[in-house]
């Protein structure tokens, strides 16, 4: 994550991960980050999500602008997003990180209640279900 | 970062930053995640940065199709992206998150000369710098 030469003085390696390996990485959820055009161009915002039978599953929080932007361009349709998850040790400068891109679309109430629930971000109760399909999972690693 | 509920039972509450608070928690730069358009939707990668006289200031790596998509775009042209930053415990559920958005170009040789050197992905030692100005800031907090 540094200069070629990291603080050890050992040289850092970027390795391109398979998607195999991109999704092993991803599969325990947490917190990743959703990029979308608001129509003034590419957004970011961290959510919690899950792994859901090969999909991103994540639940917008009900404040908030962009929440509020996301959320209305996925009612009804799909919308291409990406979706990043990294670990990211600034002090060792090493960590992966891998990004998933595909259409995504908001759940309906019935869908939601046979997925599996995502934790929402403080205010997301009310917030929207979207589900998105990787089409495209590309990631790396930088160790020593 | 979580259920409305903590944790330790205590209400979440989401707070929006001002614009002051927003620049003191991006300050000390580190590893932020940039996103952008190429042309196939979003795309998001991180990559380290500082800021610089009210810019953000980051170094693309030489290797990877978004690393090229990137510099290519930027190559004598401004474009607008996002860059996030934030500092999540996902423990504690507490957090915050930190967006700038405004237009970005590659610096030139001569420009870069003059600014903060910003440590490079590995392999980044060839790669551009990018700087962009931001126009719209805007972050939030989690705290029980």
């Amino acid at each position: 994550m540094n200069t070629a030469t990291g603080s050890g003085g050992e040289e850092a390696v970027l390795e391109e991960l398979d998607r195999e390996e991109c999704l092993r990485l991803v599969a325990p959820g947490g917190v990743g980050r959703v990029a979308f055009n608001d129509g003034e161009g590419p957004a970011v915002i961290p959510v919690n999500y899950v792994m859901d039978d090969g999909a991103v599953l994540f639940r917008t929080a009900i404040a908030g602008r962009l929440n509020t932007v996301l959320r209305t361009a996925l009612r009804g349709a799909q919308v291409r997003i990406a979706f990043e998850v990294d670990r990211i040790d600034e002090e060792r400068h090493e960590g992966w990180s891998v990004m998933l891109r595909g259409g995504a679309r908001q759940l309906s109430d019935e869908e939601c209640a046979t997925v599996a629930r995502v934790r929402p971000w403080p205010g997301g109760e009310r917030g929207a279900h979207i589900r998105m399909v990787p089409t495209e999972i590309s990631g790396r690693r930088i160790h020593h």
